[in-house]
């Protein structure tokens, strides 16, 4: 309340503004049509954009749109009407990037924090907290011996587990390189989407088990003993074969502590970037493990100086998985990304040995529009 | 990843900057004496000040503190060696409040959003995530047929609560008015300040239930099917009885799905402000369910034109409180609270009839920072 108070004194104490029309300023302010007025009050800026996702183009782009004035120094900007998406945004005042202080809705990805809008009417409705039933999201910490440390990891149990005495299958959802064991949830909108396809009949209910695929972390930046340091992409051992190595440790801490299909047919991975290549050499690797495969524009071959013995068979341990049998090898990848070829030539060489595989091209590239797309395609093709 | 590169293209693209000092700005940086150093990217502006709780007053200070320029358009300040807190601060570039872009930790007050930094080596040690073993922090959703909606619910578990077969004491502890069922986790660090008093032996290891306050409200905002609204402290029946009336549904709700002991010597009660006052009401209305109360700045008197039976014998009940008999009853409140006499008068009644309480007087008013030591003092008394 008082910070409240002190900050809206601050910004006005230098002006004779309309007070009521300062204070409540909304944005973004979504339409019936589904345009967006972005609003930021700034009267002593000389120039004031928008920039971002919501553009129709591949990506972010920085604050191409030019914001207009008001008498009480409040910039906005109309959009057209916008598709259905979960989109990122950012204000540029004087070229200086800032966030939008009238919207308390962020994500962070890697380093960088940028408020959300959400545009219903769509694909975006699987992303919305809808009125269903909603599933339990727990952080809990599990020993990991081979890693030497106890570890942060988030889970999923669809509505009803509690009160059920059902068996469950279970998804293990893998995040990308500069992700943790938070990705999902925030960027992904991985509950949203359960809860909505599980809420319809699209989806069974199942468990979902988002570890954290940094094994020298015990946790996401912030919430270990690290204290709160500025993220980056610089963490060892992120694809030198210990992830793969020591994820049986994932799937015994869930088989012993929750109510499981203790099985491969209880059981898909699936991973984006990073984590689609997790997905790729842990389900080969233990070829007797997961009925479901998915891989998310996903990074394929391990650097050529790793030395470990996880990718010392790839070919003939995707034999194995191939004879072993399996329901669904799902591979989804954006026209635009960078991973596009690496994909097409992994695909030369599934079809080469004869391994089946569900393909799935999209627009766009490496993006978390297309990680939400696939989940929401991927996860009703599961435990049917 | 391209977010990232954008961003820092779109900020240098007009200057000549030496490019490794902007793209390794560290902000906070936290030195060995506890003095910090804030910097900022903002070659463009005239004037970047730093404002914040740190400063030596009584809660938040505006942009106080002047900042100086580099060649590199980096601005920066260094404070005098800090105490050991839980800080907020926020830049003012040209008398434009902004948050920090190097520092991705952030809590949400309400509405407004604001970066946090922690100095450790004193009380701050409580709120740090150290290397003991942690509890468990699960989002639940529990009918609540007397609001007539599924109600969202964060339960903390102690470290070891899954493994055993234990029956534990239950605190409710329960937030203020802006607040909901995140508050005590985001801005009160309740997980930390349990996992590191039970590790230390201080605090019995106990179930800590943080409820939404606000009856008129299924979830935190942005968590319910309203979506993405601006918060704001406009909400009906937050005081008018409707949350002690239903607050069985939610005891009820712990005692069947955790190993609870489902008597007054295994549970607590405690909040802040109007929590202060949910707890007041609640222990008193139901006078033989909590032998531990706690009231953190506490708002003590219902509207006079509040109806509600609740409130209707205030002084009867709680003789019937003080006769069932208790093991504690707390009260804690700043000097310069504005609560401060409200506090007083109540304390006067209680002598009058002779209802044994604790009452602990600190500097400071009414914030976040008094509430997390509160905390800190209060759960080590429970249990015993």
């Amino acid at each position: 309340m008082l910070i409240l108070a002190t900050t809206s004194i601050s910004l006005l104490s230098q002006e004779n503004l309309d007070f009521s029309a300062v204070k409540d300023i909304i944005s973004p302010e979504i339409h019936n049509d589904k345009s967006v007025t972005f609003r930021f009050l700034a009267p002593h800026a000389d120039n004031v954009n928008v920039g971002g996702d919501f553009l129709p183009s591949n990506g972010w782009m920085p604050g191409t749109e030019q914001m207009t004035k008001d008498k009480n120094g409040i910039w906005s900007f109309t959009t057209k009407p916008l598709d259905s998406e979960l989109y990122t945004y950012a204000f540029y005042v004087d070229s200086l990037q800032v966030n939008d202080p009238n919207n308390v809705y962020y994500r962070r990805d890697v380093a960088s924090t940028l408020n959300i809008l959400l545009i219903d009417g769509g694909q975006a409705d699987l992303y919305k907290v809808n009125d269903v039933p909603h599933g339990t999201v727990a952080k809990r910490w599990y020993l990991s011996p081979g890693n030497k440390m106890t570890r942060r990891i988030t889970i999923y149990t669809p509505p009803g587990y509690e009160s059920s005495k059902n068996q469950y299958p279970v998804l293990y959802l893998l995040h990308g390189m500069g992700g943790d064991e938070e990705a999902w949830m925030t960027l992904g909108r991985a509950s949203q989407i359960l809860d909505n396809l599980i809420a319809t009949g699209k989806a069974k209910p199942m468990i979902v088990v988002m570890p954290n695929g940094n094994v020298a972390q015990e946790a996401a930046p912030g919430e270990s003993s690290k204290g709160f340091y500025k993220p980056n992409f610089n963490l060892p051992h992120t694809m030198d074969g210990q992830m793969e190595e020591t994820f049986t440790e994932i799937v015994n801490f869930i088989d012993n502590n929750y109510r499981t299909i203790k099985n491969k047919s209880g059981r898909a991975i699936a991973g984006l970037s990073m984590g689609g290549f997790h997905s790729l050499h842990i389900s080969r690797y233990y070829p007797n493990t997961f009925d479901y495969i998915g891989l998310f524009s996903a990074a394929i071959k391990p650097n050529e100086r790793t030395q470990s013995k996880v990718y010392a068979n790839i070919e003939s341990t995707l034999q194995k998985q191939k004879n072993n049998g399996y329901k669904l090898y799902w591979i989804g990848i954006g026209k635009d990304d960078f991973l596009y070829k690496a994909n097409t030539e992994y695909r030369s060489e599934l079809d080469k040995i004869g391994m089946k595989y569900t393909y799935r091209e999209s627009e766009g590239g490496h993006t978390w529009r297309n990680w939400r797309i696939y989940l929401s395609e991927f996860v009703p093709l599961l435990f049917k």
